[in-house]
């Protein structure tokens, strides 16, 4: 078995032998860039570890890697316009640096490029893998959708809030591990299991993500700790607190939109900890992730082979930043 | 052999029966309604046509007829943003009824599905009909972004010009043949023959629209006469007209920029009279026309099977709008 980190670095040095066209400069320029712009290649990773999880070839399974990996890039692309957002790793995006249209365009090429790279699997796997990429695809684009409705809808339900993390970002992570299996001739119920593994930790990821961004360490965090309080995202503590709270506290938490931001966060984190939002954040957290390894126990290989999806795991959820 | 018509009408019936996904409904309206704003449908039935020239089953090449009706109009949707257009086929462009990240992202889904369409052919068939696919999509993204460039170049060629129009335009058709032969397992020879066909039929389908815009009747037109004079697009006339101009002539060609419209198409009319601009164009589409009838020429079917393609394109030189 390989390591992630060993993966990681597998992927790192096959991204620079992509070979993207050249002519029109500026289509594909923007590829290059943001594709080098860093990242830590876990979703490529997470596709040759499946692959190696059920006994196959990893080198096989990297088209699939790059595909994932550029489809997730397509759509930090488009995201960020959606976004309007000046910096994507502390650097300009995309559409900063080669305007709107030029962006839209970039990322609709790189698409294509994804599905160019998809097409090169083996012909025996090939439509179970476009089966399986197309339905990431499709759930991505969904879940963007609903995180922008959500921007101007106040009704916003924990289930749905739920639902549109496990499309926008969990589906990719199960996606990735899926095409892996479908790679190394897994079962269809292996597969799915792999995919349930995938999905459920990329959910208590995204839950645990929400709970840094109020609770992380401010030197370790990386972001500034209270973005979502002070942007009112309506993250899973926001919406757990908003259904908890008493009429009285209702009008403490809507006074904090007049006030300034240091005060808004130091407020709305003191609500949080009043009413235990991150008992119950936590404690979904670990509903996923139980559901992560309930779905890894079901499948048929070897203890020694998940240790390392195991550890991956447990560092996801031990992280700081 | 089916006629056109009869593919066309296929066509008409099987896009209401794709099934889309309904949530969430501002993701999947704009899909339908795009689908439902009309068009000829001829790039699918090309794909059919094509189909039924090598002798294939017309039923079996849907899946990527649609994928490439599909396409059409996911593009369809992203140039109205990058052209700022208001109006499509007469309504409203999708950017313009649900907002421009709203049009994005369903255009990007629209890519999906086209891609979850194709991936419904024959397993045999699926890798090349996968590439050709790829390669076609991917010439459109090309042919787009060299066409906005094009607008604030001031030094672009009639060879540029006619590469541009290429990958825009006549990709498509030519891809779309390309892959009705590849469903009906034609040879490679074969498929690259009606490749070029298309390609070139392509090509001098859109220098007839470049020569139909100055010189089209306007009772029978349907767009204004002179529209590309008025935007000063470089098309294939203007570029003709600019590298022939004498000193003198230049001025007056652009003294044209601060006159009325109706002055200006007028005068600009009259300086491609001048230099038999309209014959130039004519005769570079004929050269076009002449490279695609040579191609069908050396497709080895009986002739009687080729009818219906020369009647097209014969149909389509001859049109007035």
């Amino acid at each position: 078995m390989y390591t992630i980190p060993e993966l990681q670095q597998l992927i790192e040095k096959a991204i620079p032998e992509i070979d993207y066209p050249t002519h029109p400069n500026n289509l594909y320029e923007p590829i290059s860039y943001i594709m080098n712009l860093g990242g830590k290649r876990l979703r490529p990773a997470l596709v040759l570890i499946s692959t190696d999880l059920f006994g196959g070839d990893v080198l096989k399974a990297m088209p699939a890697a790059l595909a994932i990996e550029t489809f997730h890039n397509f759509t930090l692309i488009h995201d960020d316009i959606m976004d309007n957002a000046p910096l994507r790793r502390g650097k300009q995006t995309v559409h900063e640096k080669w305007g709107t249209n030029n962006a839209i365009l970039s990322g609709d090429v790189m698409m294509v490029e994804a599905n160019k790279q998809l097409a090169q699997v083996d012909s025996s796997v090939l439509k179970s893998v476009l089966n399986a990429f197309n339905a990431t695809a499709q759930g991505v684009c969904e879940g963007q959708q609903l995180d922008m409705e959500f921007e101007t809808r106040e009704d916003v339900s924990i289930a749905e809030y739920i639902d549109m993390i496990r499309l926008k970002t969990a589906v990719l992570v199960g996606g990735a591990m899926k095409l892996g299996a479908i790679v190394a001739n897994a079962s269809e119920i292996h597969a799915d299991l792999i995919y349930e593994f995938g999905e459920n930790l990329g959910i208590a990821f995204q839950l645990q993500d929400d709970i840094l961004d109020v609770y992380g360490d401010p030197e370790k965090f990386g972001k500034q700790v209270g973005g979502d309080i002070i942007s009112n995202k309506k993250t899973f503590l926001l919406l757990s607190l908003k259904q908890l709270l008493t009429a009285n506290d209702q009008q403490r938490f809507t006074a904090q939109d007049h006030n300034d931001t240091e005060v808004k966060v130091k407020n709305i984190t003191s609500l949080y900890n009043e009413y235990e939002i991150k008992q119950l954040a936590t404690e979904e957290m670990q509903l996923h992730l139980e559901k992560a390894f309930d779905a890894l126990n079901r499948i048929d290989v070897p203890a020694e082979r998940k240790k390392e999806l195991i550890e991956l795991a447990n560092e996801l959820m031990n992280r700081e930043s």
